[in-house]
């Protein structure tokens, strides 16, 4: 990976490759989950969350096989589950099926169908049809080498065989490792079955060793969620432009233009539009809101029917109530602001509690912060705040109180007054104007 | 589609799907076109334009061949099309050639090879390659079942036969539907010519029953329009990221950067170059225009040789004369620019007009809305308006004249001359800081 | 092409065609390149720059021999590569290994193997597999049609041998042309060996005719540089949707998150993440940098550890010292800010020096521009800038200096003092609201 980074935390879809394999085992319900770490083991410690995780040192390298004797001790489940933290998008359902074909009597190993098999470890079969035993690229005749059923390294089997087989695993071969492979053969002489499953999608099984390929599961992903979404009643105008990264939860008729990012803990209702180039994050948006392209809408509550966008960025914070509408090079933090007011047009509100049916003028500025503090400005139900106008907080504008624009507003406004702070205009006829030096 | 809107409504590059057929037949000129419709049929109703469209209800679905009876009685055209509202991309040209296989002695019948036709009724032809009559999948032989050629159900036949034929239609089947694929069969037996016909392209007939094949068809149908520009002499720097959803008049040598979507009606002019993530729409570029990234034109003229953006918005009703400039984080919107005039950082434009060689400094805004009434603004040629103004109209300034930086402007200013509205600096020595509570 | 630009000036990846190609020759350090061009010649004269580059006029186009034959008198090279301007993927390490096949017994001619090779010239081979001549295809027999290797064009040889069979090509043939082809068969009678060689990817013989080529090569070029990338250990999120068009110099552990352009001279420190939809752009990053989304970053130096965005602008002359942060709807020009200063909010910074830890507060606008000149800003260490001022350059703000929120600044600040420049608050009770008219 060429990265200061364990491989296993690299990410796909916001997430480390680890934690998909995590999730994917917890999914199951096991009575726990055996983490076996090394280099780096710290930082995959602390990334990596899940419940009834155990973890496990390997200090030396010293092959598949010493990896999971290191687990063994830990083990709390009957039925033993191998899984690798560089081969991420193996699904619930695949290892479910997967594992319910392990008994006293079998071991249940995943295997491949590849068209190019060179390279990998073949599935030799007797004339029967039974798995005999896997042959590395480097010990398998021409014939064997023909096979295209491949070994992916993943296999279940009962922790009884596990104590049985692990202790015996020899590393008398040429890169001197105790390979878990071995387990098959023993299997095999044990007189059990090896019960064979293949993923029901090849890149389950896909496993990443440099940022390429890292880069091809990431698409899979995705194309895998946006085709979810779809299935769901979700239109997705071009399923190659969409990031989902995290939980998200899209109801029927929502519509996803291109290039839109979905990050965090995402809800959207029913009937709402996302524009072109929008990234929400960690928000919840009500039914038939319309965010316009090139919209940020991160760690916010947008009320049913608001307009957003274009070009608007919504902080966490911010809680938009109903048709409520935030325009273009509009930035709010921390602010509620009430049902049906609007903030159309190059505008900070920041620390504020805005009423309904508010307008705020094109360029007014909340003044929050003294440099050491931070303020809230309180605009009640029904206030115009005229354009460019200054905020200072702290600061209220009473209902239906109207401040003229250009205003610097430091004081109070009572409620249906009207505020005006601004110099008086001086008009001076036939000023030479400045000329180019 | 799990959907409350009706699926032939679903778009394709913002256009219902059924809208895309009715425009595919309306451009041979039909004497008429008869859309029979179902449930939801009010809001197809309204939905759909055309020109001599006519509606006829099929108030029981009893299948295809009922369908097409509704439709009957409505039917001016000697020789009639049947399309589907949910097979979206057939082009007139496939269309025109189709349609002139119809005579009195035969029926034209519209298929497609497929490499996996399971699924499809099959085409079965005699010795001499004559079609002799369509098997369903559920009742084909294996012989059949090999067959790759499918009926894609569009079939064009003379209204005379479809007058005699109809009638005859039985419902004695598993479904109890009428079909129209069984006049394929009183055809033969009328000793009628099956004329067969391929589209040019399998997603000319390719059929939407869920939001995954929508999506492919949208992507389709937007490659088609990107390939078509660029045989036009337009660069598309990336064919897969440009949407086009409307109707778009692009010139030779202009260059779409990725991401581009152009909406509605929108033309522009030779040499243009339109930046990456930019939304033109509903709009009108003349030459040598620059779009630099993340703009978004809508519902406005742009002269030659303008320059606009990045994260520019021309709402609708801008008009820039040739040369005009319009910067960053600037809206404009029912404002017309003279030439050669720059609004470059953090403004708003509104209900105004601005005359020739004026510049309009950073983050001044037009204070056009008194929370009732909208009022113009008048900048004469030459202007300069200092950063940071505020102009409330309804006024005026007039030629060359200034208005300092920071002023707020309510009254007129005189040509040539200086305004200045805005409070006395006064500096306090050694002013102690606010400090963190 | 339906251009005005000549052909082989179309841009792949910002640069054009015939540049890549005098790019890859000049790689092999030739004693110089002869550029053949015709029609459009002075365009393409003032495009291309490159090492001893030379020029020689084809000005009427009797074909590819006759092209050469232009150049012929200009080489200065004992060896001959001959490239097309329309062809531009072609490698460096692939002419490396071409031209060292050559040697005053052999001709090296690079080929393809194609899958359908009609309409290419095919290369014939005797029973020991030795090259003898080239048939195009209107010439081919039906067996030599079957051959899939073709001719690519490109050939390499002792400029000695172009001496002596140039002059003996002949224009007898149905287009009345001279065909560099022909050299082939003259080297077979000569007994020369063809010594054949075939590119590493076949794109690098893909000759460009239209647009539609012209993306797919663009595309191509993006997919090599992306994946170039990320061997070197950059994240990238999606391979399809990067552009890089110019020289990026990427450290290891940078992300590089959807849609992200980088253009001209480009370097990125360790660990930076630049975010969706951004435009890097003649820029240097430190290390640790974050860009969020939908910022342009452009002839900009960004120091460690900076924050920057979204929304946000950098414009050329631009220089952020370590731990700077710019916010959204920010626009900086021209400016140098200082370590761990913030500019977060809809501001315009130009012609600005900026201290440490300054704060500049939202909507602020230094106003450098009177029409005529422009004129410095200084805010000095530890500077705090109220929201909405106006900073009217030339003016300086003294050290831990600050201003009042929506201050127009016309006079310098002493240092630890305070600056408030804003009208008086005048608040009017029950004041009567504009009616709609």
């Amino acid at each position: 990976m060429k990265s200061e980074l364990p491989k296993v935390l690299h990410p796909i879809a916001g997430r480390p490759m680890v934690q998909h394999v995590v999730d994917a085992a917890g999914a199951l319900s096991p009575a726990n989950t055996v983490i076996v770490y090394g280099h780096g083991g710290d930082r995959v410690r602390e990334a990596v969350t899940g419940e009834r995780l155990q973890w496990a040192e390997q200090a030396e390298q010293l092959g598949t096989g010493h990896a999971v004797a290191q687990a063994l001790p830990h083990l709390d489940e009957d039925v033993v589950l191998v899984l690798y933290g560089d081969v991420p998008l193996i699904r619930p359902e695949t290892l479910r099926r997967f594992v319910g074909r392990v008994n006293d009597q079998s071991l249940a190993l995943m295997t491949l169908e590849l068209d190019d098999p060179s390279g990998y470890g073949r599935v030799v079969r007797d004339d029967q049809g039974r798995v005999t035993r896997i042959v590395e690229q480097k010990d398998a005749s021409d014939e064997e080498k023909r096979l295209r059923e491949i070994n992916t390294g993943i296999l279940a089997c009962t922790r009884r065989f596990l104590n049985d087989s692990l202790p015996r695993l020899s590393n008398r071969n040429a890169q001197g490792e105790y390979y878990l492979t071995d387990l098959i053969a023993m299997a095999v002489d044990a007189g059990m079955e090896i019960a064979v499953d293949q993923p029901d999608h090849p890149w389950e099984v896909d496993g990443v060793n440099d940022r390429v390929q890292l880069s091809r599961l990431e698409r899979v992903y995705q194309g895998v969620r946006a085709e979810a979404l779809m299935r769901e009643g979700v239109t997705v105008l071009d399923p190659a432009r969409l990031d989902i990264r995290g939980q998200a939860d899209v109801a029927s008729d929502v519509t996803l233009d291109v290039n839109v990012i979905l990050e965090g803990r995402v809800s959207i209702g029913p009937g709402c539009r996302i524009g072109a180039h929008c990234v929400i994050r960690d928000a919840d948006l009500g039914a038939g809101v319309v965010v316009e392209p090139h919209s940020i809408i991160d760690g916010a509550t947008v009320g049913d029917h608001c307009q957003v966008g274009p070009f608007a960025r919504l902080r966490p914070g911010t809680e938009l109530a109903a048709k409520a509408r935030i325009g273009n090079f509009v930035e709010t933090k921390k602010s509620s602001i009430g049902e049906g007011s609007k903030v159309n047009h190059l505008t900070y509100i920041g620390d504020s509690r805005v009423g309904k049916d508010v307008n705020v003028g094109a360029g007014t500025i909340t003044c929050n912060y003294d440099g050491a503090n931070k303020f809230q400005t309180v605009l009640k139900d029904g206030v115009f705040i005229g354009s460019n106008s200054s905020l200072v907080a702290p600061v209220t504008v009473g209902e239906n109180a109207t401040v003229g624009a250009g205003s610097v507003i430091t004081k109070d406004v009572p409620g249906n007054g009207l505020a005006v702070a601004r110099g008086q205009q001086r008009n001076i006829e036939n000023w030479p104007r400045p000329t180019k030096k």
